[in-house]
């Protein structure tokens, strides 16, 4: 007979597994369903995320952060070294190791909350009797389980480039880009999203030339234009990126070198290089999970569609994460997961997209919550600013970061918070003032009037909201 | 005739100097009188925390950092060095120059304020006319200006070990441990507070042999216990300091060397160092003030005598920061200078002492805001605490720095957040939504409803929120 749950979620990735575990915790009886596989060819939980995505880049931005800050800031520190080099194999060794102790985690958390771990790609079959009937493949082996409620979280995969093969040895996806296991001479990347420019960061720090070509006007246009302009600013200047927008890409040769072909302001030109990366967006991944089978409603761009409850147009069918409407950022993803397991339960959760926090981990790091400038004078809302920058923070010169800006918006007549925007030193970390302010509903003021530790980054955070009452302590 | 202003600040360090700004913001004609000299022999304004306390103590620690992960962790990240060698004077020099900067920017803000920046020692010494006379006495030179308002923020200064001479060559206070030009082989601290944890730390990682000795039974006994005690291991385990506790200090001969005789456990031991810094805790600076001719209150331990309002017993006379009652911290000092300046200007402000963060810049760092687990037994309040480890944490394992744990402790009945503890990564930056926490009256529900990015070290402060409710999803 077949497995009979309470619950199934399928994909493992930070929007599946979550969801599992809060199942678990509410008591019901809860299978995750996960068809990928590591590159040592067995399964890993966690999805893109973990295995291809957020994780490793951080791992291998702090290793060619390090290796930058040896070969341009330890000098001034007072730490000379005599010949440096960089093994990349080493470094994405290390990435792997990472990766792995957290997939592995993953499974212990599997473990310990009783979760049915299947593995395999799963597929909606039908329904029957109020019971999902849902196959879980794996090769030859086929598997049926049933479940009162399912939840889809099968998330995204990279937007392929039409005419454009991705070998993942010398074209590459993100996949691909994090597991380089030399420097090219010349690097190549099609997209300035949050991929490209990681990417492009890290082998930028470690020696490559890096030429990102992106086919939007404005670099960064879901950033606040200031901050927008102020990173496209240090990522040239400093990080040694050539960025290259409104470019139109034509055609793309492939052999032992990549030939890019692309117009820019009505000029034919060309890019030679050695490795290049395709990161021009992520699609919805419902590969195999056969909607069209059950007559599970999907749009036009290949999204699940659902309602403001993360429900689908089927009976308890729900889908979270990047395979649905909203930001594509695996902390949308969780909290998804926790609401939907919580409303199977019973329970009233809400999540709030517009306290959901944005964050590009280059250096420095870009991080935002809420509404940009350009936001607020295209809805018509009165606001102030306030903004300062890292440049004169103690903290920010002794660790030797202190470029970057902190941008405080608030609304010109009642002074709530309506967004917060950082370039800067740990803008990642600094942006959770700007969530808990919009969740709270926080006046600039009450931000001014609260004790930042001195010293601290977020003194800048401090100092913005003062500005804010033109009343900046530092400025 | 001599000049007259609305209010004289006597004293640049942080409480004095943002004072002065706040009040000149505030449209008061302001003076700030200060006495301190650089290692140059020219004015240098900021007090003790710009000059010898906690900026360049973060500056140093930085240099030691990138020096100790050079040596102990850029193997990993495929970083592989020949010869790093290391020169303390660098070190010293680039941290004089972040030290030279930011005083400046402190002349250059009063300038662009229109405080008048009147160097030399300030006394009290009497009032007339509502109008009192200020002696500002530079060697030779004297002048006497007077103010409708003084406010006087001398701070603090380390306190003296009777017996010991400081020559700050073998013998040091904060001003000689931050200007050692060379790595001394062995080193002894007095006193495991902040001051001999954070320069413990920054000479053990550049190779020396540090052993601190502490008269107190408990390892940082005004943080929470769990946290101290993690603190201790750590600092231990992986800085290599030997912290001694519960000893008591007897003779120091000092020669070329400093032999430290001391009792621990009924034991007689002996410490034989080459340098020993001396930083067993800091005692209010009233030197030169004039307390006594004026009758200014100042009670038996030193302290300037004042209100909730920090104002003393004379009319329109007022004391802020170290030299009061209160946590010895710059930005408590800072947030009573704002207070009074509006205080002066007719305004009602509030510092509420309960939300003041601590933070300790060892590695990993230690801070804390509210109260501790053993201050709520003392006061008999019902908790309910959740605790979450940096070790799973995506963020922190990319940073190589996936240590420590966050603690946050609830009331049990209305899940009110009374304290937040952190010791691990960043915690000086985490801490912020703590202080956020209290000053909200946030619930540990709040927290664990708030979306926080991933990967970020802030997930560890929302699963330590989710875990009061026993519900972590990472735990």
């Amino acid at each position: 007979m077949s497995q009979e749950f309470d619950v199934v979620v399928i994909g493992a990735g930070p929007g599946g597994y979550i969801a599992a575990i809060r199942a678990a915790q509410l008591g019901f009886k809860t299978a995750c369903i996960d068809a990928y596989k590591g590159p040592d060819g067995q399964p890993a939980l966690g999805g893109t995320c973990l295995n291809v995505g957020c994780i490793p880049s951080k791992a291998l931005l702090q290793s060619s952060e390090h290796f930058h800050a040896l070969n341009h800031g330890f000098a001034e520190h007072g730490i000379n070294v005599k010949g440096a080099s960089f093994d990349p194999a080493q470094m994405v060794a290390r990435k792997d190791g990472i990766v792995q102790k957290l997939t592995a985690g993953v499974a212990f958390l599997f473990k310990k909350n009783k979760i049915a771990n299947l593995h395999g790609l799963g597929s909606l079959k039908g329904r029957a009797d109020e019971k999902w009937q849902i196959e879980v493949r794996d090769g030859d082996k086929v598997e049926t389980v049933s479940a009162s409620h399912v939840i889809v979280a099968t998330g995204s995969r990279p937007r392929p480039l039409p005419g454009v093969e991705i070998d993942n040895k010398t074209v590459l996806d993100n996949t691909g880009a994090l597991a380089m296991a030399a420097t090219p001479k010349r690097l190549g990347v099609i997209g300035a999203g949050v991929i490209g420019l990681e990417m492009g960061s890290v082998w930028a720090r470690l020696g490559s030339e890096v030429t990102i070509l992106e086919a939007l006007p404005t670099f960064l246009g879901a950033a606040d234009a200031q901050i927008a302009r102020e990173a496209l600013r240090t990522l040239t200047k400093d990080t040694g990126l050539n960025i290259q927008t409104g470019v139109k890409i034509g055609n793309i040769k492939t052999g032992k070198t990549v030939t890019v072909e692309y117009e820019k302001d009505g000029k034919s030109e060309s890019l030679t290089v050695d490795k290049l990366i395709v990161a021009i967006g992520r699609v919805p991944n419902t590969d195999g999970l056969g909607a069209e089978a059950v007559n599970l409603q999907v749009d036009e761009r290949g999204f699940i569609v659902v309602d403001d409850s993360c429900h689908t147009n089927l009976p308890n069918v729900w889908a979270i994460g990047d395979v649905v409407r909203g930001p594509m950022l695996a902390h949308k993803a969780m909290e998804e997961g926790v609401a939907v397991a919580e409303r199977i339960a019973g329970q009233k959760p809400h999540v709030d997209f517009g306290s959901i926090p944005w964050v590009i981990y280059t250096s420095p790091e870009i991080a935002w919550v809420g509404k940009t400038e350009e936001q607020l004078k295209a809805a018509g809302i009165a606001y102030k600013k306030g903004t300062a920058p890292f440049a004169p923070n103690g903290r920010a010169l002794g660790m030797g970061q202190a470029q970057g800006t902190v941008k405080i918006l608030a609304d010109a007549e009642t002074d709530r918070i309506l967004g917060m925007h950082v370039i800067g030193p740990m803008a990642s970390e600094l942006v959770t003032e700007g969530v808990l302010s919009l969740e709270f509903k926080a006046a600039s003021e009450d931000i001014a009037r609260i004790v930042h530790a001195h010293p601290s980054l977020s003194e800048v955070v401090h100092e913005a909201a003062l500005a804010c009452d033109k009343r900046a302590l530092h400025g």
